[in-house]
């Protein structure tokens, strides 16, 4: 870390804010530099400006973490899914250690090397192999001098265990985050379970990311919190959610939306209902709040925004942006300069222009809304069974 | 142009399609580089890495056209909209086109000039002083040497031909967008009444952009091609509309929309809405196609896909992208592989995953959604008249 | 009609509001006494009681008119949608007449001889034949001695003349709707050339019914009363709409909605959207306002709370019923009486409770949205038109 | 009992389904005899013609029980609600009881005597002042007679225990429903434990009415069934749910969703909602299927039409209706005729016709959706919390 800039654990354990960044995965689909289906970051090599780029505007929006970009970048997935270009794990995961601390270097962001779930759990490979694949990442991690370590996007905890354990020989911080809902990770072991035994596997950092929207992801962190401290242990929180309205998912989360991952478009959030996720996450007690797949830089500048009296700075981009509407002030029209004002946009409903979409899918896979009352559902009990079977053998995604 | 490029009517004259850019000041709005309000392009000058890479993500994404990032830059709006850098008009319009000119070598775009309407003609200046404005612009395209110019987003049909004039007088290539839908100009002239006037002024690319969703605007360049043949003239047709669906719209576009400019999110049209944008623009013999406000590199990537049979060419970044969820088809979900078909996403209704959000905004201003029947609307009546009073008044945005 | 009482152009020519009933066979449908698809109305001669019934209720809710429930009671229809009930036309008139007059006997209301459409016309018989049709209702009308005549819901003007013509030769008052929209009748001609010509074939009243909303319905007779001032006619004006909201019909009404008629529950009006209509149908100049399919008791009971101010007296069934909700003012919760209030009703944007349902369909047969923007629609264009030509050899429903 | 008639308990001991009526209050305040807020049954003493016909309704619909019209008819309720018709209770109460028994006697149906939740109850009166109202209401019911008795409409399940054990002591069977929810009583007492509390107190059948839609209803009976067996007791199921869709309930059902009383249009069940209904009580083991709240006619229809093969019997008034939309099948209009079948209205998404309205509301009171994450709700916590000191102190509607 350059000298004077302050370490993630010496700021949480003064209170402050850590603001995450948002999900390179999606921005950059969008933008044109990563395959929706292998998903893979080969970005970092090809086209470092991209994701340099994208780094940057994080950064601008108030970012304190600059994740490197090497989700699914362990030598198992690259394989897997077929991604043909002779790089290797390595090369591509110190490609993205160099652009996330080129950035980082420019204002006040740490560098933090991730890794995620790995296919080679999936297909139940043994801890040995599996945990060899995480030393990997660790090993380029520790070459590049990272200042902590996520371990994320984990639905089994069991893995998440192996992550930590792997991650925790550097001697550097983990934090380490599941992608699963109130209902807990896909053996059904509770937010407040897995929790405890990330904790006592010896990530100083818990909590989730990814799957579901920002109100679900701070409640299953809100289960986390509790069950930590039921057991009387001592930990830091983090959230980093999707940035798309989810209420119709089902444990799996938005993976079985019948729109992922390329009609997710009406359910993005505004700017306003990051406000609203900021303040919530906040009263909870989480102080590591970022985002995941769907967040843009504004939807992180608006976390900066709304926390700006708590953390005292506002975030450089905020100079391209009035606080709630001010920007439309000197509009010539009397009804648009109505709208710079608070709650004007706290209180508007926003319309999808869709009149012949619904407002909410029955998600695939188990087929079921849990929760609702939909009639429909019951219709679909039997396939249901069949589906879950199916689930149940290939539990990943 | 660079030696043994095509011009832009060569290429329309000969029958192909060219592919216009996005929109930037809402995707620089996002990255953290324009403010909504003012909406003034000084980026060019201060933040040129971000404009370069989001002019290098349209190209890639199979852009043709490198419109200069000259958006509102006329002297007149830069003051008027109180943006406190001490840059003048002409630094930001040479920092735009050195811009625009480098990402354009680097593939197969033309750079395009653009001046858009003006404070001035909005308050009611002469002739002689609107036109000054336009020259002045019009001076640094022609030292930088643009391949073609673009006069767009004009309400008003008086001052597109105007700004026409002036720019005929360079000798280069004229296109001309107006920002208006079916029912004509901010004075009721009809949209084939505006293309003929506009035709006569000298443009030799006639059509619309931004203020209305894809398929209000492709039937508004119908009705102006329809204008041009009736009146035995030649012209060849443009389109760049936004990526929201607008069927709530009354006539001042989406800026009367409640949810402008902050909260358009769930209008957003997925890549799949701009496969049948293409489609049907291309079969309305539309031959320059583009995209406005909310249109992301995705976005004309689709364009570039969905035509990709009549052009005879992929763009480069669908090296990053499966058509119609092909990347889908490894996935271990059998309920996700079922998505990697062209049937699935073209009849899929998008949920908004919002359930307590309308499908549709009354909007500001008239008060009144044009051709629907919803109860409610009468009652504000009285009210709207006022406020069409006050509209005429103050008839800009 | 009894001593005293007021005949419908005395109350009429006096400027008095006269409130229509509503619609027969819906209600009865959904009571068990009418079968969708034929809807026809034997009931009258087997279930008596359930005819008188529904008679008292609008009554009871303040209607003035007890249309005979000879809807589809002519011969060819009865025959046509084989009821096998080995009753004549003539026996189901007659029955349907003394209902009428008994309930009517009551209270302040007059009994009207209704004919509608018949499948003779359709099936392009002669003018002669379907005259013969209607000769046959009215001598039993006559015989019966009802106070006034209603021509309804008839798709094509032409055949609505012949009615008219033969009805005309009673002396008594005939009154004309049309089931049309703004787009004019089957063979498009317009509103106000329809009205034109009906009044010129005798009817001193004229309008629309069913097959619309009442904004939609109330529009259309404004354009025949626009038609008829034009020519220098005289008209009274009738208006008798669905109470379903049909925002997203084509040319054909309601029929064509994918809902009708067994799914259209979402559609149907509050108490509140009729308020809004009876106002918007007075103001527009209407007189005989009433409904059609959808209509229950409650819905007349609007109209004439709504009007009571003007028509100085409210009906019976008030005596049950708290302006604007005033029933709940001493409810328990106090969020509950905070209903009791008009602008609570009035600006309440009532949700469906299907989260999984959209808020428009497409209709069926021409597959167009007329108006509507929607991407989808376009797709469409080829089967739209061997549709239109379907369509135009089975103009009926 | 007319002799060769069979009693409740004889036809559910074997196996029968017997199908209950729907909801009287709601259906005649449509028809205009009764009044929203007081909701008091006088009807059956000033208009009894009108009770008269829907109970023939509801038994030409198939239904096996004529509930007396006695909801509310307590004389403590009857004083309260400020009914100044200086009738008394006993009045009411008979009346009552000749109507049902009248129509019961025209067909295969049972009259069952009805008591409610009271004023008294709720305003803290002692168990002998509430058993005595209780008392009151029994005294009318032996007198005429009746076949069985229905305590229904009880928030808390201590006020049922009182009528049941009150109800107990005529000797006839008695079948108890709570309006409550998956969450219990409004003391939070569990579904499982209200219903061994009601069993232990002498109830034969146990159940839910009222508040909550079909889905949720019959979710509650089967944790009541899981309850009483775990308990090793023996019970008959009843169910009789409303005939609104009300996903967005929180504890207290409709009363709290800001559409109650007179904007629940858009929720209304369609026929086919009521297929899924029955088919999914049935094969949770309830064989009392009936109706509450918005159940016309034609929804207990579609109860014994779906039900008609397991009771090897279909209603009088399925004479008036083709199953499945078989009435469409002789329509002109090719499209229309396309839908006379089963799997068109099983799959059919029914539009609102609403395009400015949402799909789902936040309930008053407490102010949450339970088990929706919408963003906006976080925001009212506080004022929650103050709502609910007040809704604790005023528990009841």
């Amino acid at each position: 870390m350059a000298p004077g800039k302050k370490g993630i654990l010496e700021r949480l354990n003064a209170g402050e804010v850590v603001i995450g960044d948002g999900g390179f995965v999606f921005a950059l689909e969008k933008r044109g530099y990563v395959k929706a289906g292998p998903w893979t970051p080969e970005a970092s090599v090809t086209h470092p400006e991209a994701v340099r780029q994208l780094h940057r505007e994080f950064l601008r929006a108030g970012s304190n973490v600059m994740q490197t970009f090497t989700f699914y970048a362990s030598d198992d997935k690259l394989e897997n899914r077929g991604q043909n270009l002779r790089l290797s794990g390595a090369q591509i995961n110190e490609a993205a250690c160099d652009l996330a601390r080129e950035v980082a270097s420019e204002g006040d962001a740490m560098v933090a090397g991730g890794v995620c779930q790995t296919p080679s759990y999936l297909s139940c490979k043994s801890e040995i192999e599996v945990k060899a694949i995480f030393k990997k990442q660790l090993e380029v991690f520790m070459k590049k001098n990272v200042d902590f370590l996520i371990a994320e996007y984990f639905e089994h905890v069991e893995e998440a265990e192996w992550a930590v354990q792997v991650l925790k020989t550097s001697g550097k911080p983990v934090a380490v985050s599941l992608c699963i809902g109130p209902e807990g990770d896909m053996h059904g072991v509770s937010p407040g379970e897995c929790a405890v035994r990330l904790v006592k596997a010896g990530a100083q950092i818990v909590g989730v990311n990814c799957h579901f929207d920002p109100m679900t992801c701070v409640k299953t962190v809100k289960m986390m919190k509790e069950g930590v401290e039921k057991a009387r242990l001592k930990a830091h929180y983090m959230v980093q959610p999707l940035a798309y309205h989810t209420p119709d998912c089902n444990c799996q989360g938005f993976i079985d939306l019948p729109e992922f991952p390329f009609a997710l478009e009406p359910r993005i959030l505004t700017r306003w209902d990051i406000h609203t996720y900021a303040k919530v996450a906040y009263k909870a007690g989480i102080r590591f709040i970022g985002g995941c797949c769907g967040f843009e830089p504004y939807h992180i500048r608006a976390i900066a925004e709304e926390l700006g009296p708590e953390r005292g700075i506002m975030p450089p981009a905020s100079e391209k942006h009035g606080m709630w509407g001010a920007g439309l002030e000197m509009h010539t029209k009397p009804w648009v300069r109505a709208r710079a004002r608070r709650d004007y946009w706290e209180n508007l409903k926003p319309a999808s222009g869709r009149p012949q979409c619904p407002s909410m899918s029955a998600p695939d896979g188990w087929g079921v809304t849990k929760g609702h009352t939909d009639l429909m559902q019951q219709k679909e009990a039997t396939s249901q069974d069949q589906l879950k079977q199916l689930f149940d053998r290939s539990k990943s995604h």
